[in-house]
């Protein structure tokens, strides 16, 4: 699998990288060719379990699938990628009638879902999360203000985070479905960010929500979160794997051609030391990764694995992005090359979902609580 | 001085400093506005020498300019400020014929220049220049390719630089003025720089320029160029200047105001670190900058520091950005605020005119003959 | 002074300077001959003030001396000089008559002092100190514990602080002349260090101490002891240039004449790099320290400046003796090249007097208060 | 097995550690104490073959041993461990007739060898060697300097490299036994090294050495030595977990329980961050050496992963010292604690047996040929 979507990138994909987005979204015949080719390949619903119709790939195929298309920079990284429509695993969690109007519809392509947790207040710390869903009758009336949601404005509904009850913090938090076209429910403004996505600001201004679009219990909405963010920890790790590789390929192979005051790149040791840094890196992220991937599918928690992936591998693709157009030098600055989006995206990784300041406080807990005597 | 710039620039730049540049340039209606307040204040021609009729500033004030207006995004870094046309200090070499042609349209303003100097194969090092001129009777002929020459498109002439005698090395590269609108002059393509800036490639095919635009003797044009590029990279490190201490106050700003987890980021230590790494930035660079400065005005050699202070203030300021960038998190990341816009263009500086890597090596041969037994 | 200094120390301390120490003072016969010489150079008594009959050099003046003498790891850094014996500026707070007993004899080299600060529970926190001093008629009683006291054992008395009001904190520490044979004071261990140190541990058990030998009123100890701090701090920034400067001496003469694999090693681009962070560091410094000594000769605060230079000289200077020891490899490991001293004393300066964490909180307060809006 | 190997080194070893030393060795009486307590506990001749009477452990099986006496400085890393004499793997090379005299003595504890490799000149680079031995009739005459002899002094023989073909660089390097007391070898002098090794000089002088002698062919001496060492070279990787473990232990605890300025260390953030880049470290050098181990079990090549492992975990290992000095600050500069010892061993180990510059310069020639198109 890993070779062949290693040709796949390599020679359908790589080539129109720099031309194949506009702005956040790949162009849409481009979209449709590469969804094509996917289905072609074989690699349809990857990550679907069986029970719905998908492959139902374990964690380390699927680290293998982002670490191959993180070579590219072609694929939005906040976008649905090309193998089948992104499907929530909150959605998981819906019941049976819940499923029928939500989940089928997103498997199968007529509805797009976005995830509306993050608030002007809450970022990384969901206990201050402000939008109030209160309970009105056969109803829920809802206010707040909710801040980057990636794929907002194609969406058809939203996961809704709010609380039912600030007292309990993150235990206070219900999930819902709600419409995008329900009344109260306004995209103010969009952002465009360096990242070149563009996430939008959404006010909730007393939104009914029927009681039936509740997902699960009242104070379970977090949990639901939480539930995939393991895995989309170690997705950041996973996709920084194929980031570096790719930045090693460039740069090793334009300091064999690049000749300067006489010598090629390659026989001098700074960027000999670049280079080695990188592959050192890679090595030790690939090992994290793997290692982490296999035991989650041996069903063990990889919570600690999965914030250091996600830390290490967002600052060493960050990192081999940067030395890669140091090596290149003044071309690398130019949009001819993927180099530096990749820089500006990866430099950007390390903030979204998770920066390293809360990534740290956590370990950090859990260190001092394993070795302290 | 220092004290006015800064008003002029907090109060009349910095509101509108994320809007200012339509691509590489000012909207031409702000560059009106912005450089008849620049003539009101009294800065117009300020490095110009006096002879000149400008105000002949000593570079120490030049600095305190530069790095007032480093504190702002607005103005592009590779394009014409708003204090006077850019008048490069090669026309001060021309002859008398020449200045009536070439210097003083630059300097009332009815002319621009560009300088056409790098080539794909020479960007750091001088001696790997390839574009030929040969001596044809009253005429040189002149054939080759340059690369990342800014400000080419709005150029009426360029200086060129190009190679009489290859076998001489840097001493065989000579001086010209070409127009661009001279047959065999083509501006082949622009690219588009992470910088906003917009570069140009220039094929010179069989280009004749009267020998009478030659600018001094054959041999002269490296040494001609040399002449300010300590100037041009103690210029780097004071604009870094305004850089890092625009970061530190918005970053202290945000610090103060923003809270996560019930506590300010100004309370945190990791936070607190970053701050101070860029206030002991802050404080090194000033030192070395107005240092080297007042050195060069008492007509005393900054080579050393002139390096010194172009890689360590280009680098300092870039990581001031960085750490801005992180501690504003998410919103730092959007086109509203500038502090994605300092983070690429301080990086793009660590590349443009001396790489780390060029600049140490020279510093390297200094070091070691000064201290080796 | 500069040269001769250097000449000194080159001829006549550096030949000497592996076998000058007997455990962590110098040999007393060395010493002896030192003194000698300095005298006989007319630097005796260098910081004494003139009306007591020294030189009363300035601090700028003392900054090059201290960083001449940085460059020799014979003179223990703890430990008195050879200028003339260390002459504590809280001395020069007694009363006439204390001066008398304490101060002259100082000055003639009759008494030694040491200062009776640190204990177990209060390192950097001055306001932690548990060492009472409860007053009994004519007497104070104190009782407590202090820790890390050089020069203990060969001091005929100490300058005592100990808390008369713990409820007030800093502002409760006062200091005491404490002669060391009075009842209840035992030197109850010395510890080695890794500088070659031997700092001592002091019980004090129900000590009388009469307040005709108090220093100066209740409370003031803490603002005595502050007096010279800024100056101790920028010391370690003086020291420091020195250490570099030794160190680029060295490793610069070294990657010149050892050739490894058929090249010296002053032709390896990471041994280059190595030698240039040397002399950047170097320059920065040397600006910082002098700056920041010219302000106090003229009488301004330097307090942040010195927080600057004890936190970068010591680091600095720390990683100047590792890239030295790096380029010497084997052979800097052992005891017959100072490399490996200055490396252990460095990186223990680092921690002495003030760790980084200490100073960092400090001059946090310092930015944030000057650069949020 | 690691389980009892901790409780070992935790209740045993940790609490005699700083005193079982006397120089460079351990304690006569407490090595004997210590190999009793191996052979009780089965662990003798751990590394041997079977076929010699060893227990034949896998690579991986030593490598957590290691780890587990990493833990503690009590052993000195140059010198022989308590699980049975150094056995050096060249041994297995000898004739059956070289094995009676020189091999079985080793095993059995009636000889003890040296590995005299190290020159003047010839450092990390084989190529170098100078000493020379020349064909004689029956015997060879061996001319030549070595440096940084370990264990030269209590060695039966030596395991001597010279070459026979200066003109085949690493290819004309022959091994020969060499009894210590043939006429012509002198110890020339002892250093001391700040790992608190005694490495020798010897020097040969007409040294007279039956072709008997000779271990295996000329010119084979250098592949015999480079056999064991990518072992050696991951043994430092094996080492270092122990140390960043044991160091992660006290810093950890020692955070818990400081109190300054009225919380604990542990609630500091830049306490906690250096704690959790130690934790990072260790679970990436673990994955890294255990994979590593593992290859060579299966009989795959570990070059690259062994130079990996030898390059980070000598420095994370160092740092991880380093942190854990700052995190006691004072006292961890007294030879009380285990720490300064730790910081000095690690950072040695950074040059011997493969500084970072020879061992990156060989990687980067494995990711150029791999990554360059």
């Amino acid at each position: 699998m890993k070779q062949q979507l290693r040709r796949f990138v390599d020679r359908e994909i790589i080539p129109i990288e720099r031309d194949a987005c506009d702005g956040p979204d790949l162009k849409p015949e481009i979209r449709a060719r590469l969804e094509a080719r996917a289905k072609e390949m074989g690699y349809w619903h990857v990550s679907l379990p069986e029970a719905y119709g998908g492959l139902g790939l374990g964690l380390l195929a699927r680290c293998v699938m982002w670490e191959e298309m993180g070579r590219t920079i072609a694929l939005p990284t906040r976008k649905p990628q090309i193998f089948g429509p992104d499907v929530s695993p909150i959605l998981f969690h819906l019941n049976e009638e819940q499923k029928r109007d939500y989940l089928y519809p997103v498997i199968d392509g007529t509805k797009r879902c976005c995830l509306a947790l993050t608030e002007p207040g809450a970022g990384s710390d969901p206990s201050g999360i402000a939008t109030t869903a209160i309970r009105d009758g056969d109803h829920y009336v809802v206010n707040g203000y909710k801040r980057f949601i990636s794929n907002a404005k194609t969406a058809s509904f939203a996961q809704l985070m709010a609380t039912t009850d600030r007292s309990r913090g993150a235990k206070g938090i219900t999930a819902f479905l709600l419409d995008m076209d329900t009344p109260g429910v306004s995209i103010v403004r969009t952002q465009r960010t360096m990242m070149d996505d563009e996430p939008c600001e959404i006010a909730l201004d007393n939104v009914r929500i029927p009681a039936a679009k509740r997902i699960g219990e009242e104070g379970e909405g977090f949990r639901f979160a939480q539930d995939w963010i393991n895995v989309g920890r170690l997705r950041h790790g996973a996709r920084a794997i194929g980031v570096i590789e790719r930045c090693l390929e460039m740069a090793s192979t334009y300091a064999v051609q690049r000749v300067t005051f006489g010598r090629p790149l390659a026989d001098r040791q700074a960027i000999q030391w670049m280079l080695v840094d990188c592959y050192l890196d890679l090595q030790q992220l690939r090992l994290l990764v793997y290692s982490a991937a296999s035991k989650y599918d041996a069903g063990l928690d990889i919570r600690y694995e999965a914030y250091s992936a996600k830390m290490l591998g967002d600052r060493m693709s960050f990192q081999a992005a940067d030395r890669c157009m140091q090596i290149h030098g003044g071309i690398a600055l130019t949009n001819e090359l993927p180099i530096e989006k990749f820089w500006r995206d990866q430099r950007s990784m390390m903030i979204t979902e998770g920066p390293e300041e809360v990534l740290r406080a956590a370990l950090a807990r859990h260190v001092i609580s394993k070795y302290a005597a």
